[in-house]
């Protein structure tokens, strides 16, 4: 039983599953915690502060004593990093290993992904490119420099949705959401959402980016806006708000990057790139169609 | 978002899956209202009004639109029968179907497992050995009469545990909890979380469970001790609520079975068919350990 805190309930969940979730080179423990990321970077994005959460596991027969405290050292994990509590699950056996996180918490106001309006400023919290480069990394052998390549893989293995950030941006938020499906599908999502077009006049490209993409024949257009697994949350405020929002962002140990404007241009997403302007289009992670 | 109602919130998860979970004949349809019924199951015997629940759905690539339709279908077959509402979920690719329901709600007081002593009247709220029969005939080609054989079966593919008849009930019970591991391991579980001992001295038989065992070459007190998927409530009433509590069962349209008595001989159960007294064994589901 959770105590009833100040606000609206808000309730969620995210299933992870193996073959789809789980790359080589994660640990089970890193899976348990990845589980619970998930949730909270949709929290984050929303502006609602999680409390609690249960975790149905599928467990595969055969599954070790060890895996299994794997699985909670990584839900331990989670739960110090986040402040959330877990409160109670299911174990089940499974063909592959399933981890289902449902998570309810508290807000005041849940930022919209419908409230971008015409001329808002378009702003994402981190830079993008750094997961996409980990996943081609681990799952396609890709090769990287050593510093960036730990920033990448650990980007993917320890996902760090911040949530404070977004605790501390929705008040001046208009429209929200986390980009674990890739920078392009958020924007086109908002956009359709709110009935706004996006121009989008800076990319977003993580440090070291470009090179990694160069060195392996990658398109690093692609591992920013096409990527998945992304934990950054992009959203939409006011002009007037977005000193304050930055200095916000600030405060609670982030950072705010405007990357362009919304437009009357209704589901429109392009880049603006000096002048050179191309459609961004609506890719990213779909289940079941594959990417 | 969920409007917070007077009380204290209670959470729950419970995860369905296909390889466990779902006995051939079982159509997508009835899994997913199966996939609710779980954790209403344990909302009635609680005591706990359930409100709202998400569904975290694991499909196997092919998953034709026909097979989403029908899950859909059960999901609004289980709004209808319990009240509760959808409010969301999370649809991702899996080797096997898993659907996985949180759902929440609202009590005033859950009813406890470790509430019996000594004295209190042992109850249940209906007959067993109807699913553990339904199982047999689906796995492994049992042979019933036809009426027998339908309600058996339709106690497996349409399990209905009784929401109100919990919520009426759960004023007076000093201990309870669903039986969907069965009977064996309900009563030996509160019996150790109770700290009591349970003495049967009533088996509750559902009708024509007899017939189907002998014509089959099955134990009758198997059929109703050691199976699973009941979705009966077992629990403990003192003496004095009996007839209140018998009279509220039956006024939300249930009915109430006294069983036995619990015992100050902790963790013992025993059968004593009228001075035969024979352990109950600690018989039932495992996850992981099978039978």
């Amino acid at each position: 039983m959770v105590p009833l805190l100040p606000g609206k309930l808000v309730f969620k969940v995210d299933m992870l599953v193996e073959h789809t979730d789980v790359p080589p080179g994660m640990t089970y423990r890193q899976a348990a915690r990845k589980a619970v990321a998930m949730c909270v970077s949709d929290f984050a994005s929303k502006g609602a502060r999680p409390d609690s959460f249960m975790i149905s596991l599928g467990l595969r027969r055969g599954t070790t004593r060890r895996q299994v405290d794997d699985i909670a050292h990584g839900l331990r994990d989670a739960v110090g990093t986040w402040g959330v509590h877990l409160v109670g699950g299911d174990t089940n056996e499974a063909e592959e290993l399933v981890i289902d996180c449902a998570m309810i918490g508290f807000a005041k106001r849940l930022v919209p992904r419908e409230g971008a309006s015409p001329g808002d400023i378009l702003v994402v919290t981190g830079p993008f490119g750094y997961p996409p480069s980990g996943l081609k990394m681990l799952m396609a052998g890709a090769r990287a420099e050593a510093k960036f390549g730990r920033v990448a893989k650990s980007s993917v293995l320890e996902p760090s949705p911040s949530l404070e950030v977004g605790l501390a941006l929705a008040p001046y938020l208009t429209s929200a959401m986390d980009s674990s499906d890739g920078l392009a599908r958020s924007l086109h999502t908002l956009a359709r959402e709110s009935k706004v077009g996006f121009e989008v006049t800076l990319v977003p490209m993580g440090a070291g980016v470009q090179d990694f993409a160069s060195s392996n024949g990658l398109d690093p257009l692609q591992l920013v806006f096409d990527g998945g697994e992304e934990y950054v949350i992009v959203g939409t405020v006011k002009k007037a708000k977005l000193r304050t929002a930055k200095e916000a962002a600030q405060k609670a140990g982030g950072r705010l990057l405007e990357i362009g404007t919304a437009t009357s241009d209704e589901g429109r997403v392009e880049l603006n790139n000096k002048g050179k302007v191309s459609p961004i289009a609506d890719a990213g992670w779909t289940h079941l169609a594959g990417r």
